[in-house]
């Protein structure tokens, strides 16, 4: 029921993860149509007519960095209430009614937003555009709901974080990248804080951000824009907006001055790895070329076999059995940029890490490779084609990017912002980011390598 | 005007403080009366009659870790706020009537709580409280008041904390002691979160936490008790108390995993150290057994010349020049124990830290020394004795101690509680204390030890 990214996809999974997260092209811009409703929502349509489905979504403005101190998990929390009930549809009714109509559904929630979404027969929409829409404004919540869920949601942190060293780890990790900014807090919340949230925190979090006016819907697939513009004022139109919505202001970094290490010793830790972490600027509206050039960049480093760090790392010095490296610019506020590396057998965490930043150092030194770079280049081009032609990764570029700072404009700009990167742009940006004092190293082992001093 | 003791009394001048904070005795505690007022004002008077002064202090439970959020400074805002006018003492009257009186008056804000204090001769007494209970709810603050006083607490920033390279070292140590707890929030505030208090961040905070029914008025000097209570019923009784007043709960910490170590290089430190912090237990109501052995641990390792760390990495390695460890079991919500070292020139932080961590293993192994500790009780008894002869430092003990969650019973225990304190109970703490994967080790360098890899 639900997705934590930045749990799921951020650290934890880096070791294990093949890095190919290019994401965010629009190459088709001209089937890609908007509107707005008197009452504030924003809609996108993205039209695909080789099958006869659609996925219908809707993202609000409201993730884990919204919360307030104290009451971490609660945006994640409200996600799994959105299942309970409302006075027309029974709890539990709407996964029941989507799946009986062959369709399948599902929610997840991240720093810096929420989302819903379906996907079904085409000509089914309404359907499910009904019941999303009676549950953004109508959506009733008993104790017992909240006592229930609050009891899930804990043995979904024992499943996901407390039974897995990894996720563990990523939190105390994100905890210390951040000195200051909610992105230190874990979406899923810290378990403490879970246990303390009420029905009224939850509550007062729909009533504040589940309204139209901080959402925005996409439709994508076989639909044509008037036929869901005109479904969209039916079912949509009719709910008030909130007053609660001001802009997303959130306690930024003060500057980072000293580099923090951690270390974590875990007896359940099956593969030793060493992680380190940067503070790195985000993708900005009208302004996404260095987000561009970091991209650019974690593919350069870490991108696939022949990568600068495992071509060093894995295939030339045999230090490692893999390594890759990770950037998402599509963020509120700024992100991460990070880098891992696994040893082979025998090799000291310590010594991998020197020979990784040795590694780091040679290519801030000599520059980026510019045949690496040409075919880097080439392989973009055809990942972009790739993700374009699936409608439903699409909505997702657009839902997470118009929930994060971003315009439909901006989506539709980014593939031009990577293919515009040069090699000067990539070795600009990495001077930039790869500052040690806004970074976090982070050794996890199986048991300490020698013996504590 | 101000006093932030986590950073002053904290890390950054441990390596130049000499460590004997016993603190917190009462064995006159015959000559300590209480009394509370209908509208919830606690008092404290202690009794001196030696001299004819008296110290007239109020203590506010509001202090930085109370604080909002992405609104940090807000408390210590207030303080500097707090010397603007009224409808009967203008702007810069209060101080300036103090000092036409021969009196001496100040304030501090610290985590845990905002205090007001004023030395006068004790005939003066009504004077000063006078113009402190108008203050408590009767405070005007113009939009010029604000805007001047943010730049005076720019400015202050600027001195101890910009300026100073040990304080902006400790500022990012606390912050990566704590993953979720407020006491990561340095009490002087970020810098840019303390640009963009508003005067209404100030009206609110004064709203919700100055009134008599979240207060505790301390008098002490050559005073009658009863004497005190008709003053106070005259001019706080009429105070009316706040709404917003309820239990003093925060977001605590989740458990923490993973050891943290943090290296800062400034060519402006003008000498090396390495600081080692571990999370700590506070004194509890009622239960300060822990607490106290902890303190009885600071001063066995760190407390002069003669102590465990000094002896060994000053004297007999000849690796320090000095070494030291502080705790302060004061606190609302769980603290730090902490020890620092600073090198002889030419050896490596990593080594002192090395030989550091090594008198620690050998403590726990071998245990207290059974003469070291009968001199250290001995000289727990003078301290205690000496400190109890002032009655402004008791003020202090009681007014920290009854803001910080203990009880006037709690203070006289105390000297009691440190007596009790057995080789065991010592030895008990440390083991418990002592756990790396709750600790941050920081290295402050004038420049990097060895070239980055």
């Amino acid at each position: 029921m639900t997705r934590l990214p930045r749990l799921i996809l951020g650290l934890v999974t880096l070791p294990f993860l093949a890095s190919t997260l290019l994401a965010s092209p629009a190459l088709a811009d001209d089937k890609v149509t908007t509107f707005t409703l008197p009452n504030g929502l924003n809609a996108i349509v993205i039209e695909d007519h080789r099958t006869p489905v659609v996925t219908h979504m809707v993202w609000y403005r409201a993730g884990a960095a919204d919360e307030k101190r104290g009451k971490s998990g609660i945006a994640h929390f409200l996600e799994h209430l959105m299942f309970k009930g409302t006075p027309t549809v029974p709890t539990g009714e709407f996964s029941r009614v989507v799946e009986a109509n062959g369709g399948y559904d599902n929610a997840f929630t991240t720093e810096d937003q929420t989302a819903y979404f379906q996907r079904i027969a085409s000509d089914r929409l309404d359907l499910v555009m009904r019941m999303e829409a009676d549950r953004m404004r109508n959506l009733t919540l008993s104790e017992s709901d909240v006592t229930t869920e609050r009891q899930v949601i804990l043995e979904e942190r024992n499943l996901r974080t407390d039974s897995s060293p990894e996720a563990l780890f990523s939190e105390q990790l994100d905890a210390a990248q951040y000195l200051n900014h909610p992105y230190g807090t874990p979406t899923i919340g810290w378990r403490q804080e879970v246990e303390g949230l009420t029905r009224q925190d939850a509550l007062d979090w729909y009533g504040r951000f589940y309204a139209p006016n901080n959402a925005t819907l996409i439709v994508a697939g076989d639909v044509n824009p008037a036929d869901v513009e005109k479904m969209a004022k039916e079912f949509y139109g009719p709910l008030q907006p909130s007053e609660g919505i001001g802009p997303r202001i959130r306690p930024q970094e003060p500057q980072q001055l000293a580099e923090r290490r951690l270390t974590f010793v875990d007896p359940r830790i099956g593969q030793d790895y060493v992680t380190r972490s940067y503070l790195a600027p985000q993708r900005k509206t009208g302004n996404q070329a260095e987000a561009a050039a970091l991209t650019v960049l974690a593919e350069l480093l870490g991108g696939g076999p022949t990568s600068v760090l495992n071509k060093a790392l894995v295939m030339d010095q045999k230090r490692a059995v893999s390594a890759g490296a990770h950037y998402d610019g599509a963020a509120l506020d700024p992100t991460t940029f990070s880098l891992y590396a696994v040893p082979v057998e025998g090799v000291r965490l310590a010594d991998l890490e020197g020979a990784l930043d040795k590694v780091l150092a040679d290519f801030l030194d000599k520059g980026v490779d510019p045949a690496a770079f040409a075919r880097l280049k080439t392989r973009m081009k055809a990942d972009l084609i790739y993700r374009q032609d699936n409608a439903g990764d699409l909505a997702e570029d657009y839902g997470s990017a118009v929930t994060s700072g971003l315009t439909v404009a901006d989506v539709q700009a980014w593939p031009a912002a990577l293919q515009a990167v040069t090699e000067d742009d990539v070795l600009a940006a990495a001077k930039q980011v790869l500052d040690r004092r806004q970074s976090v190293t982070g050794f996890a082992m199986a048991k300490a390598e020698e013996p504590a001093k």
